[in-house]
């Protein structure tokens, strides 16, 4: 997608292969900068504070990581010490463990001289599957956004919470991936942007994302998006999910919920796009069985922004004293959910777990 | 209520009757500052620039301006110049208009000399009776807290949206006074506060009165709520109005329709505390007759809370050229209301259009 004007994936290898390069995510929107990631900590550090986030994009980077580890040394336990440490750069993305597993099956089988080769080619193929995965959504998802379009002139209204667009991906993103595909096609698309407190990650990421393509979009508070269906301003809901369990149950960035049942209040479409890779056929019950980051109080009491003069600075809202609590996530029950956007089609929840059944 | 330790209103008279104090809820939650409004313009510039808010606290507010320009001209197009100056300076607050035209039919009926001392008593007046309607709002919701205590070995856990506490009243509040009611009742209650974007009431007032009473509570993102009811976490959401429709519609800052509809989804009772001036008799359907205020989209976009050093600041939030809009309230259905707590007791939506079919 484009940034600055530029076509470019989130992630991207060096010339020399010595280095991957990704856009730091933690000064946007304010400022664009790019980071090269020359070594195994280097990555550690870009998925543990956040400059990468995004669970397929914290995924393409581990890979990379261990890559960039097999440069310098490819041995079993230089390797295995690597895995760990990647992995515990975010515990939770279930994404960022699938891949680290995934490389350690495959350079096990190779002899360690031929590891770093193999595994820099790993991680480059691992990217190209995610664009390829997001490009696929977006066209599933685009007769979706299409009809709405034909019933009303030309003109769709849509309305996403969080950040499950490019930047959380390598490329296309996947709730925004049916957006851009619509822009392409030539509808007039316009996206409602939830903040998405506490991190904020619509304010931020999305808003920036869809000013740098070029598609219209206005940014409300996460109360609003209730309000704006009751008056007829969505035409549709797609958002993004870190968790799906095989009878649909879907966990994503708190609020997603809320936002489900008020689709469901006005006779709205509320779709998720789902990677395959995101459905847990393990899990059932996603309200029980799913478990919910509590993440740092700080959070909620204190917010980050850009200053007048152009200096970042982080405010204190709440009084001195007061507790404040940051469940991370929400589970959305899957009768609320329309369908599910996947690679392979848009499928309701039963389709779903048919097929998370005769896989297994 | 209590602030720093003390007793007190959020607006008494001066002891030589010459000046009305406030607390500037402009630097709360960071400072704590009153302010003595002794001229007419003083007023004006108190619910303008919103160091007084809160439907309530505004009319008396105006009431007192009122008196105080009494004070130097009582004569009838003085007071008509006021008036017209007062009620411009919110211009959606239906209390505001209320208050003025109360005091202006109170004044025609005496000779201008007398009224600076009628227009105080009257004000004042005005102030006791807002402390003794919240006093009985919260007298008839604390039998909703105590069937939860008793049921819940002594502990409530509510959830309330904004801030429609001690500091939108002139005492006690109404969503807050049962609150209130039920600690001096020795019940163990504690207070979701959602933060309730876009200018944080909950985050910064309601977080802050509850300190200052010694009421647990904790602030939560306006997105967590519904995740809160779904894990068992919340017994009974109260929240405030700012109008109500005679089916029971409820007009109240945007976002509360959300979590009207989480309450309703996870079998939650839903409250709005509703002072019997709140019932507007000439609604009936509330989405499509209650007019929303669309504030600065600049709310949505920048943020103001306090640095580290102490100082106050504002930090912008959204990129350069997103768009932002700022719808400041909604409209809850009647049908996703458990019932009204009013000075008259707890009413569910039909008694309220039986009453006010009866007043009519």
């Amino acid at each position: 997608m484009k940034a600055l004007g530029s076509l470019r994936r989130t992630i991207w290898p060096s010339g020399d292969a010595r280095a991957v390069w990704i856009i730091d995510q933690c000064v946007l929107p304010h400022r664009f900068e790019t980071r090269a990631l020359a070594t195994l900590q280097d990555a550690v550090t870009a998925i543990r504070d956040m400059w990468v986030r995004g669970a397929p994009l914290i995924g393409v980077t581990a890979a990379y990581g261990l890559a960039l580890q097999a440069r310098t040394d490819a041995g079993d336990a230089a390797i295995a010490t690597a895995a760990e440490a990647l992995t515990q750069a975010r515990p939770t993305a279930v994404n960022l463990a699938w891949a680290v597993q995934r490389m350690r099956q495959a350079l096990g089988s190779v002899p360690p001289r031929e590891r770093a080769d193999v595994a820099w080619q790993l991680a480059g193929r691992m990217a190209d599957e995610d664009a390829a995965t997001n490009e696929a959504i977006g066209r599933h998802g685009l007769p979706l956004l299409q009809a709405v379009a034909e019933r009303r002139g030309g003109v769709v209204d849509v309305l996403t919470h969080c950040n499950a667009g490019w930047l959380a991906t390598v490329d296309w993103g996947t709730a925004l991936a049916p957006v851009y595909q619509a822009q392409a096609a030539g509808i007039d698309v316009h996206v409602w942007v939830d903040e998405t407190r506490a991190r904020n990650q619509g304010a931020a990421l999305t808003a920036w994302e869809l000013g740098q393509q070029g598609v219209r979009h206005t940014v409300v508070t996460d109360n609003a998006g209730g309000h704006l269906m009751q008056h007829g301003q969505v035409d549709i809901v797609v958002v993004g999910c870190d968790r799906v369990t095989r009878r649909g149950d879907t966990c994503n960035k708190v609020g997603t919920y809320l936002k489900a049942l008020a689709a469901h209040d006005n006779g709205l479409p509320f779709y998720v796009a789902m990677p395959w890779s995101t459905l847990d056929t393990t899990l059932d019950d996603g309200l029980r069985e799913v478990p919910i980051e509590q993440r740092a109080a700080r959070e909620v009491t204190h917010l980050s922004g850009r200053l007048a003069d152009g200096r970042m600075a982080e405010v204190q809202l709440v009084p001195d004293g007061s507790a404040a609590a940051n469940p991370a996530f929400d589970v959305t029950p899957a009768r609320l959910v329309s369908a599910f956007i996947t690679e392979r089609g848009v499928l309701r929840a039963a389709d779903l777990a048919r097929m998370a059944a005769a896989a297994a």
